[in-house]
């Protein structure tokens, strides 16, 4: 059974007669042909036609193109032009660098130039302290990738994860204020990146890692959180485990019962999400049990603090399944145990697909797309920067879980995270924490 | 005799009596302590007392204090408080890193980020030129530097240079909308530095170089711009020299002469922007002599194809004098010879003061103060990722020149760089230069 939705969306700017049912028939030829149809708006309405922009959701170009050719041949619209919305969004990058005033004067362009900045950086120089209130480095981050293991997408390489990377800048401007810039990094030598790292290090109050391929996100990880003293935090870690663990949270209420420590979490996959998640689990305290088909990767766990297992044992052993392994369909519905929270994380494809666990006689279940990451990375920096702390804590992230969980409504896994208040309100959880 | 001038605008908040001749007996009293009176900003009118705010030129604390001083005791007026411009316009910070629109919607959220954005990392990852279009690094600059060599100032590392780089920044953001990321790097060793701009290099469209010690400046621009396939520059070199070429012509207008390639120029000091500028002259096709105290550097220009001398005779032998030493009053006096254009260019005291230099006899005299670099290196780097191409050439560089000596207008040395047109107009010459 598979439940896969079409996720691509793309705008078909259709121009079709006044006739009773002509839009219906429109949507039918859509609907066989496996198209989801979205937003529609009216661009034109004149006396004999109208002009719709109609988003359709498509699994790819080829479906795209059956769409287009059946719109034309089953019905009299016409398609006057196709948009790809994501493309448009992304047209010229989403990020800049830019001035926070204007200089307008002569006497500003002294103040902020030649001679006025030599006292800053002198002031500077003799006490580097006040690079945090002269410069804009107290509520920066650098975003340091190499692209070599992308969210679904595996190793494309630096300058391919930029829109993602732009795209993870943007959020935390939105979202809490912070000035960030995206690093791609050309090596794949773990070394060589902390050294670079490391040397670009002042130019930044936070250093946020991203996307690395597994073993080297730990090593690199834990050397710069050695070396430098500012926060550093590799986010598909840590800001994957802090919104799993308000995700659990979440799940638990929704079937009535608490999120507490005599529960037994299984983690299946300890790359860097699942280690992540499994080191935040046994720092909240509940027993972890997880699997890996790599034993380095289970002896990380064993080290932790964690119990190695096989898979079979974990699903049956455990109140709580999560799986983050990237392998579609790992979990056949006869493994999962009644009564069980399956939160099945690999995208785009999950382990198992909510509703296949739920008829499986899971009490909860839920897929990556429903956790949404970038609730909890820019709040944890940001209260780190504002702090001007060297170190987010496992006290941090479990203050950022519980916050996230407190602001979800009812009828929500996780917050929307476009409530303005709910990042504001995780910045204080978090700084009330220490 | 020495003709310094108070160059530290404090803003001194002074509340004094209606009565005939105050403003009056408290300038006088600034004067006589050698303070200069610049703006003044009236905050508060009452029935018996004004306030307001006066900015007075100092030339550093203590006389500031002996101002207050003064003040204090031979006038009624009562300082409220005393302010510095120069720390109140760096506070926080001069650019951020930010978003170019905000995500309102779900539907956004999901073009933007996950799961639109994979493909437009897929895209590029397919045909990386794409990245040009899809990201913003086709309109980027990350400014390098390790602070060895700050105008002035001299070797105040990396993190000191910051208020001076967020300048750069906020100026290449203002003049010609480039987004522009200060990138401290913290090593002396070139050809770690050259390492670590390699690496870090996919982030950015542009490399500029700044404030790097000579001679590791030669060799990471040389070094770069061998290894890189994009434009680098070394701002203190060609930046320098491109406003320096400008200057000079309209010196030789303002003389009512040409600059042609007939005449002699020295060149005096062969740092980084001594070298920059006998380079650009030497390709300009002008006969260059040069002196300086190393060897090393001597050398250099010989091989450029300009003629190293002693210090005596370039000044006895040209047309134009050029000095870039750093060292205060080089110049005396009796060396200049009737007629000489004298370009004292070293900061914050130059080798001569022009008002010295024209004493002496020489037809045109002009300090670095006059010379605004932020003038050159906007257009030029815009210019080059407008156009996509991977060198900034002598060709390039002459045409900037030349634009800006034409901007320039009659009672002008070179133009206000806060004249909106001026950039639009060198981008404009330097993309027809090609």
């Amino acid at each position: 059974m598979t439940l896969r939705i079409p996720e691509v969306d793309i705008i078909f700017e259709i121009r079709s007669r006044h006739r009773p049912g002509i839009l219906g028939k429109i949507f039918s030829v859509i609907g066989s042909e496996g198209g989801l149809v979205g937003d529609i708006t009216t661009k034109f309405v004149g006396k004999t036609h109208s002009v719709r922009d109609i988003t359709i959701s498509v699994f790819d170009v080829e479906h795209q193109h059956r769409i287009e050719q059946a719109i034309a041949e089953l019905t009299d619209a016409e398609i006057l032009q196709i948009r790809d919305p994501v493309f448009e969004r992304h047209k010229g990058g989403k990020i800049h660098s830019g001035r926070t005033s204007d200089i307008r004067t002569l006497a500003d362009f002294r103040y902020v130039y030649t001679p006025g900045v030599a006292r800053v950086c002198t002031t500077v120089r003799d006490n580097p302290a006040k690079a945090r209130e002269y410069t804009g480095i107290a509520n920066s981050v650098g975003i340091f990738t190499n692209g070599t293991r992308v969210l679904g997408l595996g190793d494309i390489g630096a300058l391919a994860s930029l829109p993602l990377m732009e795209g993870k800048a943007l959020l935390y401007d939105q979202f809490v204020g912070i000035s960030a810039t995206p690093m791609l990094i050309e090596t794949k030598d773990p070394e060589k990146f902390v050294e670079v790292v490391e040397q670009i290090s002042p130019s930044f109050g936070g250093i946020h890692l991203e996307d690395i391929r597994n073993p080297d996100c730990f090593y690199i990880e834990d050397e710069l959180i050695r070396r430098l003293h500012k926060p550093v935090m590799h986010n598909d870690q840590h800001g994957t485990a802090t919104i799993v663990l308000a995700a659990v949270m979440s799940a638990m209420a929704h079937i009535g019962h608490r999120f507490d420590q005599r529960l037994t979490v299984a983690q299946i996959g300890l790359g860097a999400a699942g280690f992540g998640i499994a080191k935040l689990l046994i720092d909240y305290g509940v027993n972890v049990i997880g699997f890996d088909p790599s034993e380095e990767a289970r002896k990380r766990l064993g080290m932790l603090g964690g119990k190695e297992t096989t898979m079979e044992e974990a699903l049956s052993g455990a109140d709580i399944v999560i799986a983050a392994t990237g392998v579609p369909g790992l979990i056949k519905p006869d493994m999962i145990r009644k009564g069980q929270i399956i939160f099945a994380l690999s995208n785009p494809v999950p382990e198992i697909y909510p509703e296949e666990a739920i008829d499986a006689g899971a009490a909860f279940a839920a897929d990556g797309r429903q956790i949404n990451n970038a609730l909890a990375y820019p709040g944890l920096l940001k209260a780190a920067l504002e702090m001007d702390i060297d170190q987010i804590t496992p006290k941090m992230k479990m203050a950022a879980a519980t916050a996230i969980f407190e602001l979800t409504e009812p009828d929500e896994l996780v917050p929307d995270p476009l409530r303005p208040e709910v990042h504001k309100k995780i910045v204080e959880a978090v700084k009330k924490s220490r």
